[in-house]
């Protein structure tokens, strides 16, 4: 399978994506990863003789994680991202990887890969690791901003089949983000939401409070794509900080490090189910084509995840999956 | 000094906010607490003796955690919250808290405390942890879900005032919790938020993402209620997980054990400065009368704090400050 990377997305581009790249060509000769972006700059990461699994498609301009986004893709026809995007909606890769300007990449998607059939608004879904040992499928972390009731009810069809299908779960849980659990509580957005995901084929648990996330209180958890944003975004914060202040504490003298050197190995075990690198990249569901966007902070690590992620959606098939189970529904209650 | 206590408000009602009052009172003879609710419940968690700075007003009715706010204030006069707040407003006590349902609280302040002259919409504030050592001033998390750009503006006027003046911060920085820190990012309502916060007279620093909060990235953040309190509980939710998950890893072998005893001061030293019921209560800002708003799930000692919270805004006159810096900024700009 064919994977096209941005090359140039993302806060520590080309230098990681590239890294990224060549990890993965290295341990799976089965993906070939096609690297988009400035020749030169990408030339100068890689070997002389690129791995046969690699190629390197040019691209002159930048999307900037600032920018405007419909502005930037409408004037910027040569940006690495627009190209990966053009890669994929022409069927030249199997799916489209940026860690740049989420927007853009959005709009990108909407312009190029277009939306599935009968989808109002793609989402942009995010794993959340929760202490039942399994993730929970956030969306919209950031796709679109401002959401009606119904492109949530849209997240929560796709993001159920995405869980069932994909991931395996079993009649997956959906809820709703909330300020608290009764029913009547939110805002506007999500007071109407409710009933329509209540009314729903859905396995619907309710509103989910934020702080009961991470206790796996559902495996599809919807909202719109500003509060997901903020709440995925809290979530690493919290971890980033915890164990930041926790290392200080653990190094802070001798008999300290001798008891941080004893708890090491289940720390480390601890921090890598907490670490959003391990997830690498999530994908936007409900374009015409697969695409996955990575963090914008995404070190070497988190971009080859991202393409593993990448092929994975390609290797289940996930569009078709859902556009088959949206038709039959459809046709279901016609 | 003397304080009401909604006795029947939060989770753990009326046990814990009637243990809270008892060892507020204890230490301190200059506050006095007046618990509100159904006299014979809180009789069976007193002495038969009331201390001198402990006193008990009856109310018959308590108000939900799951009650339409507004329906329920107009209904139950004789709420336990709705008693607390008449007696703040017409200047029997100093100050009302309650840990009950966030709406019905902040509509029995407009109704009974009202606005502060010259506010639209008072905010709920809280206090959130940073690695500088200090707290942000995060408001709002949760008194109006649904936010007006000039809604915004105030909050970070009075949050900026309250960290000047009370807080002590000088110059506090103000940031707009947004999901990028490049202008023109978000949803319509930070759009539209962002130019105003830049030409008033703040020390506006721009956006600030969920993850930077816990850096200290500003000491004065404002947002509209459902997001904010989205941020306050995956923060909470976040360190909640974290803490229980190193737990389990810490005892899970004789050898893990030692090395935890080894670290527990500096664990405990660590927890204590995340722990959210330290904080124990946070001002709604803009109302006629001091009021704080405990967590639902305040404990004895969140509702102890909560009671000091209420005691530092009365002491500090924290409502006329922010009312004479009004005044003046209004009398400066005519």
């Amino acid at each position: 399978m064919r994977i096209a990377l941005d090359a140039m997305g993302g806060d520590l581009a080309p230098l990681s994506n590239v890294l990224g790249a060549l990890a993965v060509t290295k341990e799976n000769p089965d993906i070939t990863v096609v690297l988009v972006g400035d020749e030169q700059a990408i030339r100068s990461h890689v070997p002389d003789q690129l791995p046969a699994n690699l190629e390197i498609v040019h691209a002159s301009e930048v999307i900037g994680a600032d920018e405007e986004p419909v502005r930037a893709v409408r004037r910027k026809k040569d940006a690495s991202m627009v190209v990966a995007m053009n890669l994929a909606s022409e069927k030249k890769v199997d799916a489209a990887i940026s860690a740049g300007n989420t927007g853009a990449l959005m709009t990108a998607g909407l312009l190029y890969a277009k939306r599935m059939e009968g989808i109002e608004r793609p989402a942009l879904a995010a794993y959340i690791p929760n202490r039942k040992g399994r993730v929970t499928l956030t969306l919209d972390v950031g796709a679109n901003m401002d959401a009606k009731p119904s492109h949530l009810l849209q997240y929560a069809v796709m993001g159920s089949l995405y869980a069932e299908k994909v991931l395996g779960f079993e009649r997956p849980t959906v809820g709703l983000l909330n300020v608290g659990t009764e029913e009547g509580k939110g805002n506007d957005l999500t007071k109407h939401v409710y009933p329509l995901l209540k009314a729903a084929d859905l396995h619907f648990v309710g509103n989910v409070e934020a702080r009961d996330v991470m206790d796996g209180a559902c495996d599809v958890l919807v909202c719109d794509g500003f509060v997901g944003n903020v709440l995925l975004k809290s979530l690493e914060g919290a971890a980033t900080t915890i164990f930041s202040e926790l290392k200080q504490e653990f190094t802070s003298s001798l008999i300290n490090k001798i008891g941080a050197a004893i708890l090491k190995p289940g720390l480390l075990r601890f921090k890598k189910r907490m670490d959003y690198a391990e997830y690498g990249g999530a994908p936007l569901l409900g374009l015409g084509s697969p695409v996955i966007k990575a963090h914008g902070s995404s070190g070497e690590k988190a971009i080859k995840n991202a393409i593993l992620v990448a092929a994975r959606y390609v290797q289940k098939d996930v569009n078709v999956v859902i556009q088959q189970a949206l038709k039959s529904s459809t046709e279901e209650s016609e």
